[in-house]
């Protein structure tokens, strides 16, 4: 048996044909052109699904499954709205299943992610949180073995818990949310914020004359290397990652929370302390701990999961 | 077909015969006597079970469930530890099954509560938070239909999320807890540092000459008469319940958030602003919104949940 995962980010929208094992087979890839008329990006949707069905048996196929940058209701297969692309209470599903005869799943693209790293695990866990570092902090909540969305199909937007009340403004909103202190555009932020008050410091230089250099990296990078301001930014920025997992902890006593995004390959420089923090700071009486580690899957996790999407 | 419900509490072990439908046919009560050894505080659940199945067919007993205020497993039976109980490491389950005969299941106090609520509801729902302001702020997840605990029994410690990153010193070692702030305790602290402040108004008068009539209810009962004092304390406390419950909308999108503990007799005071404060902060595109209410049984939630955790 195939599935069919489409993955749609705001530059492009990439299909895939995937096997039981997560293998991808097949790619096709569009550009999003996200301001387009909504029908018109689905229309692109509806060939990327026939390029990489094409030639197999449509009984061999299960579903396809669409991971979406925003909220979905997977149960009436609406696109609720999305930050970039012009999708707004959207009947996508049905489109889409009606043009291809394929049963059509939605989920939103740090739930795909999710279900995607949580397939290709080695060993299966019942209860796995997936969190993943970016221009914000998504996530996904794999609970009793299952992908959990809540009643009305947007639940897991844990970038959107408080860390600071009253801290720093959160695009939700709200100020002082956990992904306004840990995303990868805070770590960018806090970086530039730290140069620019220490205007003799190697991390200053590091960020270019404009502050056209500095990214997510760069912090780490002269960290790695001994630097002590680079390290204060590194430190102070895992202290905001930790303290949003302690909490994911307390609530959820996961088995296994696993840390997504690019970021994520800063691998036991990001995982050490992150383990340390949450082993000094969540509630642990003498009962097993939660594993945390780095997701496996990287940019392919959230078309593999979209795939699995329908998968029972 | 019956169900026996231990409740144990710092003060008292209640038990009850409970039946199908959440009626208590059957009550009994032992004092704790906390300090005592744990052999002797099982010996009197041994013998509060025999008190309250006195009478009853045992193929009519569907099992015992004891709700404990703190940490258990309950795959193997065991008391983790407990705050003001003489329970660590402790064989509660195995103790009580041998002597009794009947299976045996242990639960969080808080879990108790929320699975009480659950089974009370007058409509069911797939899946709710349950709050309960009190000492602290404990918490219940029923999620598809099911207690969540997590892989290790202890998931669901909601007060241990982070309201203000280095606020106040919280009793699980964090600084900023949000039961550091939303719990009861709180308030009352609260009460007592803006009566300090304000030496003339009256809500000083209220809290009594040395401040021993401060309690959860002052600021409430004067808040309730127009006086601003009361009303600015209780707006602040209400926020910070608030704040957190827009944390668990965030992460649960639940159809049902119910609040318990003596407080949530506060009604309509305490739920609009608290309703109105989460429509406005919570991540919410257009889908169907978590109801927000108290609970319904009171006292009798820990009890009734109790005698239900061997339910399937």
């Amino acid at each position: 048996m195939y599935y069919i995962g489409i993955d749609v980010g705001g530059t492009n929208v990439k299909a895939g044909l995937i096997t039981e094992n997560g293998e991808i087979m097949k790619r096709a890839v569009r550009p999003t052109l996200a301001k387009r008329e909504s029908d018109a990006i689905a229309a692109d949707m509806i060939a990327l699904v026939k390029e990489v069905a094409e030639g197999i048996d449509a009984a061999n196929i299960h579903s396809v499954g669409i991971g979406i940058p925003g909220a979905c209701d997977d149960k009436t297969g609406m696109v609720v709205n999305t930050a970039n692309i012009n999708f707004h209470m959207y009947p996508l599903g049905e489109k889409i299943q009606a043009a291809t005869g394929f049963s059509v799943y939605l989920g939103n693209d740090a739930n795909c992610a999710a279900l995607g790293e949580y397939y290709a695990l080695p060993e299966k866990v019942q209860d796995m949180i997936f969190i993943t570092l970016g221009t914000g902090v998504g996530g996904g909540l794999i609970l009793n073995g299952k992908l959990y969305t809540g009643f009305n199909g947007i639940a897991g937007e844990v970038g959107h818990i408080m860390l600071k009340d009253g801290g720093e403004k959160c695009g939700c909103g709200r100020r002082g949310c956990w992904e306004a202190y840990a995303s990868v555009s805070a770590l960018i932020r806090q970086t530039r914020d730290y140069a620019l008050a220490h205007p003799d410091s190697a991390l200053r230089a590091a960020c270019g004359e404009n502050m056209e250099a500095v990214s997510g990296k760069t912090a780490f990078v002269l960290a790695r290397k001994g630097d002590a301001d680079g390290k204060a930014v590194v430190d102070t920025w895992i202290s905001y990652v930790a303290g949003g997992i302690v909490d994911m902890v307390n609530i959820f006593q996961p088995a296994l929370l696993l840390i997504g995004g690019a970021i994520s390959k800063e691998g036991e420089m990001l995982l050490n302390p992150i383990r340390s923090f949450v082993a000094q700071n969540s509630y642990s009486p003498d009962v097993a701990k939660t594993k945390i580690d780095v997701a496996a899957l990287g940019n392919d996790a959230g078309l593999i999961g979209a795939a699995f999407l329908g998968r029972k």
